[in-house]
């Protein structure tokens, strides 16, 4: 059937999708009510007309701006930079971050052949011309190609009279410290906080 | 982004996706080409509306009867019953089976609700009705709802003037005979070949 074998092939072209699950979803998809497989194909169909790229932080928006930028309860000095919309999601789930961010839209991967231009760092430093932002929090995985971007970002930031900051590492709560790798451990003790409620909190 | 959270609930609606992978898709479609996309949804769109199930063995296809119903150079006095289109696939693929099919469309499993009369049995008994078989090779998983329904299967046809057989139960090829379970290993001890070039063929 040519059309089953094309709805497989166009799923089987999702990332980590192989051949074989994308036949056993297809054929999910078959089984259910024909208004549900309309909608499925609906959810995609307007996503990528309608969807935009909100034009101050570069994070995905039903809008011109999302809404966290649209938003004016957010601490405007503050902006977390990070690799996609999922780093951002991340982020607010934690629910103690209250300022704005700026989405890179990926990192430095010579090997992918994205450079610094491939992504919105130039916008990144219009805005610190632009907005009142006191500090930036280079908030990126912590992977050697995550370390090579903030580096980078962490140069071409520094001569704005800015606080340039990333996050801490060390033990994640819940590990246990003979299993944390030896360079978590030995940050751990080196960036070791002073024993209070804050630190206990949470 | 609602258009966002409408694709991701979507993708996340399908068997064994989870929300966080629904979300590394749709994000992975969104940075595709509009027309990729727009490939990708209509994909959907048209399946459920424009596949047909083969009118006589039940599997899926473009047109009224499938190709391999079709095919007047298929052996028709061969049948061999299977669950799904899944299965035709996989037996199609070892070249080694010129016979008919009849599609199922599951496996009789009261757990789910599924039992005999919501599957193709009614049509393979007017088959054997109408059409000169001879043979029907019952192709089903050895689980034990497969065994079931293997059995219920055999009980529906012995009326018939037809061999029944089922596949040969035994050491998969490549496999060790340590490691192989025990049932299987003695099956294949109870079942042993004639050791000529046809065994040892392929």
């Amino acid at each position: 059937s040519k059309l089953l074998e094309n709805a497989v092939e166009q799923m089987a072209s999702l990332p980590g999708v192989g051949r074989k699950t994308a036949l056993r979803l297809v054929l999910h998809l078959l089984q259910r009510k024909p208004e549900d497989v309309h909608k499925f194909s609906t959810a995609f169909a307007r996503l990528k007309d309608q969807i935009k790229k909100c034009q101050t932080c570069g994070s995905l928006s039903d809008h011109e701006f999302c809404h966290i930028c649209a938003d004016n309860k957010r601490d405007r000095s503050l902006v977390c930079v990070v690799e996609d919309i999922r780093d951002v999601m991340a982020i607010e789930q934690t629910q103690q971050y209250r300022g704005l961010y700026h989405v890179l839209g990926g990192i430095i991967s010579p090997m992918d052949g994205i450079g610094p231009d491939n992504l919105n760092i130039e916008s990144l430093v219009s805005r610190l011309k632009t907005e009142e932002i006191k500090e930036a929090i280079i908030a990126i995985k912590a992977t050697m190609e995550g370390e090579t971007t903030a580096f980078y970002l962490f140069r071409k930031l520094s001569p704005f009279n800015i606080t340039i900051s990333t996050l801490s590492r060390g033990l994640a709560v819940g590990d246990e410290l003979e299993y944390t790798d030896e360079v978590t451990l030995g940050r751990s003790i080196l960036q070791r906080q002073p024993f209070d409620d804050k630190t206990i909190a949470r």
